[in-house]
């Protein structure tokens, strides 16, 4: 039996309407607009050429342009129109007994300029603000119904750890295996697409690359890189044959039923040198002690300094987390729909964690003209700290 | 032997650089702001944390904040200087000797609005205006050395198309029918991302479907859609099983050192029924017609409304490029660095075709309950019409 569809419960939809609500009237918004894919997903259910409006009170209009059919059968909400052009917008609220917005919530980190141009337009006497940190706040606490997604979603990532042993020949190129490693990924029902929010960032399942060529930097704020196939993708895996005694880089995110995993292991063909052997297992180390610190209420910033001070004590704070310039100054960041999501575990981040966040924490070693070691896993916060949900083995795998 | 990456040559960014120059003086802007990967890696050769500034006349500056030494192996660019913070923008740009721009050209059609709060503030003295419009026009029209590469991904695109009739097994799923496609695609260099400017628009190879779930619609500008395995997703490769007798649409890009061919082929497990049949051999008559229409100075809009004129004439037009209000009104984008770029042959459209532009035509017809026929190949505009790059079997295939 192929596995299903999960349709977004009402109950769901309902929550997190009502806390978009709740932190509307607190900001003083009288009706959020909502367009991006991802939100849309969140707060609907669906994703289609369509506006939600969510007013401070009230119910929702969902108003789609294509397809509204698919819209109908996909979202719980009830009220779900037409739309024939984003210039009926400020009618169809009006037509539902709304009043038109004086202060209308966008989200204006994703919305480009040329949009926010013509909404200004179709919605003169408003004053258009960004509630984007508000929607990101809100989606960083996952619900008992997310977090049964990504531990799915986890356990999928834990499989293809599990097969890499099984595809992984000396002599392939790292984009061979990665295909081999996608294809069953996708056997197992990964959507594909995996989304970022930061204007720029991009990914494609993530990073698979051996020795020298994962260590390679990228425009992405990620530790690592690749050299990939082309200066058009600039990461990833690339033509590169994958020899004996490196390290070879694993960090893939499984994309299940719009939720993301993330998580990195290590792999080689034969021994690797103790140098790259040590920093691994150091790794795990700063891995444990972030795990342990991570409670409620910790600040965010505190964590990456942890690490970084841990890093340090063993003399590898030059290559942690990348190599000269082009180090990152995080060591994790929120996981869900998106994979760039609150909260960041980076330098002066004041924000504190919170039961029900869910966090890719990754720890890395990069050294250029050797390759990657470390971790990455996704964990839930709870009271004893964060619970890890990928499980796959953590040592150093050698076939 | 692995192929390898194909470095953009410095003749072929001096002539962007200088079409780009010769466009901003026409418009009386005095200095480009380049920031999206896809315009940085056109205008480049890299795509890094960066801005390019290309001043109306002289020579530009790349400004990387990640990775510096990336963008100098990558890039031609004569000036690759570090940019610590946006905020010394203004103050590289002086010290070049170069004056500050009164009027500042941005690509506003994917710069999300906060960005360009932060912009603004950056050069408070310069009148920011949008450039997309003839950055894209620029690059519409393809120089012999990015005819060379997408010719190269066509190629490709047939090879793919060539291996669907080996990889089809009835009973198995959608989308472990995607990933050993997929699979075959990265062996051979698929980049992986397929990139798409227009906001929300976003691409996962494309679309492999079969019966009924090809004809499912999604918010897609596209005739297709796909049941997908997700409404987080809402497009492409779905969970159901592939049956005999339905037919099956290989709609796939293939992404070649940053360039893109697009291709939809029609695969059968036995025989289709005679509807189908015929209507994919009208698909192909209209694609006859289009391509012989379509030279040098041709009205895109023109292209489409002849080709729905040939459909209504057959008593297609209700199920010609999708169904009911789902019907998208378009016949073929262009196709380069991005799926969706200038020109679109859709209604309305006054633009003329010149020579070298590569369009993606693509005439369809959706049955809802029943799946999707028809074609789609990518082309070169040329004066005796289009020169097809595609070329792998166009009837339907049945195994």
């Amino acid at each position: 039996m192929p596995p299903e569809q999960t349709f977004t419960p009402p109950s769901e939809i309902d929550a997190r309407i009502q806390g978009l609500q709740a932190s509307l009237q607190q900001e003083g918004v009288d009706g959020a607009l909502i367009v991006q894919n991802t939100d849309l997903f969140y707060f609907s259910g669906t994703i289609q050429q369509a506006h939600l409006y969510v007013p401070a009170e009230g119910p929702p209009l969902l108003m789609v342009r294509k397809s509204l059919e698919r819209a109908q059968d996909e979202s719980p909400l009830v009220n779900i129109l037409p739309l024939p052009s984003p210039k009926k917008l400020p009618d169809i609220i009006d037509e539902h007994g709304l009043k038109p917005p004086a202060v209308l919530g966008m989200e204006l980190d994703v919305l480009p300029a040329n949009n926010y141009f013509a909404y200004r337009k179709i919605f003169p006497q408003s004053d258009i603000r960004d509630i984007s940190v508000q929607i990101r706040t809100l989606r960083a606490v996952k619900s008992p119904y997310e977090l049964d997604l990504i531990r799915q979603a986890a356990a999928f990532s834990d499989q293809i750890a599990g097969l890499m042993p099984n595809l992984l020949q000396p002599g392939m190129t790292e984009i061979e295996l990665a295909g081999l490693v996608e294809a069953q990924a996708r056997r197992l029902g990964h959507q594909g697409i995996a989304r970022m929010r930061l204007f720029g960032a991009e990914m494609f399942y993530g990073h698979l690359m051996a020795g020298p060529s994962a260590a390679v930097p990228s425009f992405l704020a990620s530790p690592t890189g690749g050299a990939s196939v082309s200066p058009a993708v600039a990461q990833g895996a690339g033509f590169r044959k994958i020899q004996r005694n490196e390290p070879i880089l694993l960090d893939y995110v499984f994309a299940w039923q719009g939720y993301i995993s993330d998580h990195a292991r290590i792999f080689s063909i034969g021994r690797l040198p103790r140098m790259l052997v040590e920093a691994h297992a150091h790794m795990l180390d700063v891995q444990e002690h972030v795990k342990k610190m991570a409670t409620p209420g910790t600040t965010t910033g505190d964590l990456y300094e942890a690490a970084v001070e841990m890093a340090q004590e063993k003399g590898l704070a030059a290559n942690f987390m990348g190599a000269g310039d082009d180090r990152i100054r995080f060591i994790g960041h929120g996981v869900g729909l998106e994979v760039d999501e609150f909260p960041f575990l980076a330098k002066g981040q004041k924000t504190k964690l919170q039961e029900g966040m869910t966090i890719a924490l990754e720890p890395k070693m990069i050294f250029p003209g050797k390759g990657v070691v470390g971790i990455e896993n996704t964990h839930v916060v709870t009271p004893a700290g964060l619970r890890q949900l990928t499980r796959a083995e953590e040592q150093i795998v050698t076939v």
